[in-house]
């Protein structure tokens, strides 16, 4: 996909220029990955145009893998973001529609060959909302990565303006998140797919939510999805659009395991937060084999990428980890 | 007016480039009231060069009627801007004399005609203190909107380094201030026009300020100025250059209305936050006929602003209502 | 030395331009005095080519005697700069090895005429870091100033990176500084140079610490240095990369002199606070006489810094002394 | 329409901004016409977002009119500009489908309305080459234009990437141009849309054509739509992409007018040239009632747009006329 | 002066930013002469704030001596600089009156201490233009360097929008040339100052002229004003905006001196370009004692100035001597 | 090596912004041939930091293969360029000393590796001429591709500011081209590396030479290096920085080939012309086998190298076809 945004924190209207980054989604979560030095493949469908080579590129850049790419289809999606500050909260404006991902069908991608090496399949919710397509397609993803036996996550990820080729969530995501061993999502995520709550929390308040409140989404998600053994939500306080605090909880079934909540006091670019800490959580579930390290270093991680331009988080290993043991003085480095 | 400023926060002697922004007091009110809907025509003087023009352009973009501007004089007035931060204030440096609008006379302007269709006229104490010529048609406008019914609001807007024609503010404004129905000033405002002071208020010290105290303040100015049905004062706490508390308050002869304290912790351009208050008084006392809403959606206008760059508010009904309503969280609209 | 940043908070690999900056420790303390209206004259070798050229053209930009540098050797020294924020901290990749600097040798630089007409001289620890010929140069400049009667001082400055040509600071520093009269350093240039640590204190905490902590590290150094009379601490507060606190203590053998502590909340540029704070300490202790005065001035000087971008203070002394007189509010100066 | 470019030369895959540029066809013409002082109203339907505002409000700016343009459908078009230089040509990529003009309808717009006060109407052929709706549109404006004795212009205008929903030119082009009394095109358009043909050009050549051989073009044009009573042709020599010769020719049916042949060795920006050049012809048609006249004043606007960066002229009346007058020296102005 | 241009070929209205560039016709001549290594003090009067200051600090950067600067008076002048392409001329938009130059009186600078070491004292006909306080000045200047034994040269330099404050140039103009020892001046400065014209050219048509046919030019002011030994004349050819030719003749008494004539075919800035001539000149005379080699310098250092952005030459003695040999092939130089 | 470059025309000393490209000789030869789809790798050493990091991410996002880099070395590589225009040549500052690549060793580079699966290897007279070690490391690539039977290619690219460590080109080149099969140079080249010259031409003159006089320089070098197969010489005729004519001869042994001079009018950024060339050679030869039409795409793709920013070539086969059979118009490409 690929976001224009007036420089600085200019209003649409006031900017000459937009500035160009590549990103979206899955890619987000695949460049973390690179970054962290895990092999990756970004699996999606670009157009045949330079727009589309320059997203291409970019994943290139990022050591991410293209050799399952697919090319075809109209155009690239498209976002343009007015950066908010303080009470006046960034804007998007989605011009996503008809975009090459969204005529994929079923049958385009060789998910056996994709999968012919991996150990994990990541999904996000915004696939499955842009047409039925893709729905399709990431169903059949899903089936055969069950089937080979490759671990699967999900990022819920709910997104109002999307949703519009005919289906509700509800009738949807189900059948996917059935097929998934890891589920990533928020507060408005599980509500808004599942009619999930937490309770006894007010979440348009701007403060920062209690975490314990959230086991009992968690709980009910692993319920309604029994292949899922590892339930995760990501907290997020809005004091303003320039501050936010930030966290998560996962749930493995037995317990509630929490972390550091994070002041981002100046926040940078809080776009692919939820990407962050998706690619931060499969890199420390991999990497450590422990549930709260991985927790940790999700939170970490998603934690810097508000502190970085653009939608993907471009930190390593050695400076998560860096954060997740403590250190968040922010001194030079030198 | 042409504001030039070092970009982001550089000293005029880093700047190899100036951003460049068409403003000023009373077009920044303008621009307000358009943004909000409301017809408006921005009456003043442009010189006939192209940068007059731009200032025109701009103006036009921006909704703004432009039928009654007079072209004339010999520059535009320019003021250079250097953006501060933290215990840095920004700095004006003013090149604003031998302006178009400085060499204005009376009789340029046909009042009677611009009034014609006009509910509202709004003037600043920037115009009388720029030069004789234009402290006269300010009076002669203010007479005529008198006589037509039109009501008439101030910013008193005391500015030091003007006044240099040979008059002082306490000789010209009580003239002009007596012809008002709405005045809007801060502290220093009264003081310095009118030797009309807040009690037991120290408004160095950088702190939120007690809005009871200013109730003097306006209970003064309503009795010397008795057409006066409102008087309004804006609250601005000086934290530092990066962050301000931002409120105000209301007296309508009966009481005296307060409303939230806005604290805007990350500034982005605290220019024409006088300006954008009265933009969203004007707004909120036509469209709300509710003094206590009104005040409300001035004073979140004006916190808005200070999230914008340039010297316009370019918020709209929708983005101030949803922060009125007590939203500050700046969540990305997507 | 040539500073090179991508804009805003950019990361390297995302940088299309880098901003340049001339600067570097001891021509950032000739710039803040030159400001202060103080004559200096900076004393270095220049490569003969465009770039060097450049460093000399802001040097005389700034009001800086150049008529002392030498010319030659093969290079300019480099530093690549990523600004941080938040939990992120600035990331510094130096390219200074090989610069013309780096292969200066004793005799060089005749400085005797250099101390002609010369009150005070100003060395920092990064010099006799980076080469024999480096370190050699500077005892022989401490030498000879010593013997004309001039004042010496020196920022300690300890550099890890630095340090590479086969002495350790352990064996080159204590020659040096035993000629300075003027010792300014933090807690690490105190332990990384001559062992010598704060007690009670934990600096990695990222909270401010004790000004009174430092009393005994200042004793230890006079006692080691006996020809000091003032040896300088600054205290930085490591809140976030954003956020620090920032202030300092005087010790001149009587008594420990303290300020008032500074909160920096949105830093726009840390590199070259120490530096500035040497400038400010200078022209404090030449101007007012007063140690407490002095060391009011320096600290005010780089809180200032701070919302400066580029390594120089371009603060002047009006404004410090607003600063210092009280007047952190950050209001418009117009 | 949104234009987006990477500034200068450089390639897609080089930018990581976009310059933006709101413009497009028929406003392209309005802002031409704005500029030489004729009252215009641009009329489209542009999507209900802050883009769709951004066109909009450029519109203003230009003073070009905007009463009557709808509201509503899904997205702004879009075109990626690259521009080349010398043997690299400029590159577009579209990305203008589904825009909300694509899905206008027949009876969306109250062209009685529109046409009320109104002289002339200007369509292009890119209209109705983008959707069957716009087509319909178009015919239904001609038609009452023609009803309302409002007189009719086209630019034919072929685009070979568009005309994708199901109908040839051959099929839908020839209904509305009999609606037209003035016909401008390039050799191109005479070939792609009613296959008529110069006779002895080869225009791939690079060369400057002789305009002799187009009377045959404007002839079989007239002869085929009798209602016109002028058709134009520009005449574009490709030295380069740097270095355009530029000329036209104009026939009303007794002779074919010439005029001088401009080179344009320095082009910043070829992107509207032929917009230009309607707009000068309207205008001059408009102004001097001599088609001679008109025919220079269209060929010297057009050259100036060539010179000025964006999709629309920015010249003045005065501008073209010194050039049409033969002053081509490009001294500058003070 | 303050020069202030939208970047690229961008007209006053599509700028957000404009380039900031410190200059005038005096300081680009003395610019030129710092560059060669001549040593100079540029003498004016600059505003006592922080743009006058900028100023300052760009002569100090470039080597000018600024130690007979005063300051004082209201504004630093500006200009707006719009840069034209091919057919399209620059425009530039004056903002000047009232600067503090134009309200420098006589007595104000003591030109004894100015000329106490000096050989050669430069002005241009732009002064007198300005104000009778400036016309004075420069007589006083003008009276006291002759009385000196100081070289007195003067670049004619007619500015039509200049010379309001009730004068015509005739009648101030030749006292002040009456004490030239060089004049310089092109075809329009000869006939709008004096009313001397050459013969036989017509300089409309943009095509290079005879050098020959300004033999009676220089003739007649050489008998008008006996002081000058030298009389030097541009010839510049304007065949576009981005490309001029460009030459200039000197007649000392004896002989018309001619030289090459450039092909400037991309220029990049022609503004100053008759400074950097007048520069070049005086550097030539200075540096051979030989006629023809200083008009060759001269001619050479102007046709490089318009390949430099800004109003200043920036090119070195080397560079100059390299083209003046005859390679104009711009060739790398590694 | 990382090229630091002032944007536009500008100067070294005007310029507050670098533009950054990562590129380099070899690497440039890399990108072409990834740009046309073959696949290749590129062979170097780079630092083990951030900047390091950098120029890698460049390699791959261009598509070029990076698996065989070393890391290690002090520094990237560095050179800043101005660029130059008209008579003021482009000006290059190395600052490549003691780069990570001049610090290479025999032995560091597993060759056999390396070209398992190769079919061409490519090196530059750049190499050897930094230091001892790459030279050797170049002469041990040469030996084993020979005796691999990979084709070995060199661009002889004198350059007289490196050959710094005690060996000139003479002692060293001579070994290392006895090695290849194809060998690029230009006229400067063959001469200063082996004393060969053409004959009756004069290069210092900018103008075309003629390609019959290197017949002779071509067949010298074959018979002095009688591995060599293909002998190419570009011609370049420098009438200006702005304007260069640009061809190639290729001797095969049997006879000479021609090829289209191309007028290359306004040139964008020479740097990496030859490197173009050379790209553009290798994939011709592959792909027609055909000594002809392979330096008819060698001169065309360096053609539109001119007109591409940055080192490298980024131009495709289909945009080189285009204009190898042509097309040098320039036309818009919708």
């Amino acid at each position: 996909m690929l976001r224009l945004a007036p420089p600085g924190w200019l209003r649409f209207s006031q900017a000459s220029q937009f500035n160009v980054i590549y990103g979206g989604g899955e890619s987000n979560v695949a460049v973390s990955l690179a970054n962290y030095g895990i092999p990756t493949e970004f699996v999606t469908r670009l157009p045949e145009n330079d727009i589309g080579e320059c997203a291409l590129m970019e994943m290139r850049k990022r050591g991410v893998g293209t050799q399952h790419i697919v090319r075809g289809g109209e155009r690239l999606g498209i976002y343009f973001l007015e950066t908010g500050a303080v009470a006046r909260g960034s804007k998007v404006v989605y011009d996503r529609a008809h975009s090459a991902m969204s005529s994929i069908e079923k049958g385009m991608i060789d998910w056996e060959k994709v999968f012919a090496d991996a150990e994990w399949f990541h999904w996000t919710g915004i696939t499955p909302a842009i047409s039925q397509g893709a729905a399709d397609a990431c169903l059949e993803a899903i089936q055969v990565a069950n089937r080979m036996g490759v671990t699967v996550s999900t990022d819920l990820n709910y997104r109002k303006k999307l949703w519009k080729y005919g289906k509700s969530p509800a009738e949807v995501m189900p059948d996917l998140v059935a097929g998934c061993d890891v589920i990533l999502g928020n507060e408005e995520d599980a509500e808004k797919h599942f009619d999930i709550h937490p309770e006894g929390v007010d979440v348009t308040q701007g403060h920062s939510v209690e975490a314990e409140s959230y086991l009992s989404v968690c709980q009910q998600l692993m319920k309604r999805f029994p292949r899922a053994k590892k339930v995760i939500v990501t907290l997020r306080g809005s004091i303003s659009a320039s501050h936010n605090s930030w966290s998560g909880v996962l749930y493995n079934g037995d317990e509630l395991l929490k972390t550091r909540t994070y002041q981002i006091t100046h926040i940078v670019d809080r776009v692919g937060g939820g990407d962050s800490f998706m690619g931060g959580l499969i890199c420390g579930l991999l990497k450590y084999q422990d549930d709260q390290k991985a927790l940790d270093f999700a939170v970490a991680a998603s934690c810097l990428k508000h502190t970085i331009y653009g939608d993907a988080n471009l930190s390593t290993v050695a400076e998560v980890e860096k954060l997740m043991q403590g250190d968040a003085s922010g001194r030079v480095s030198r």
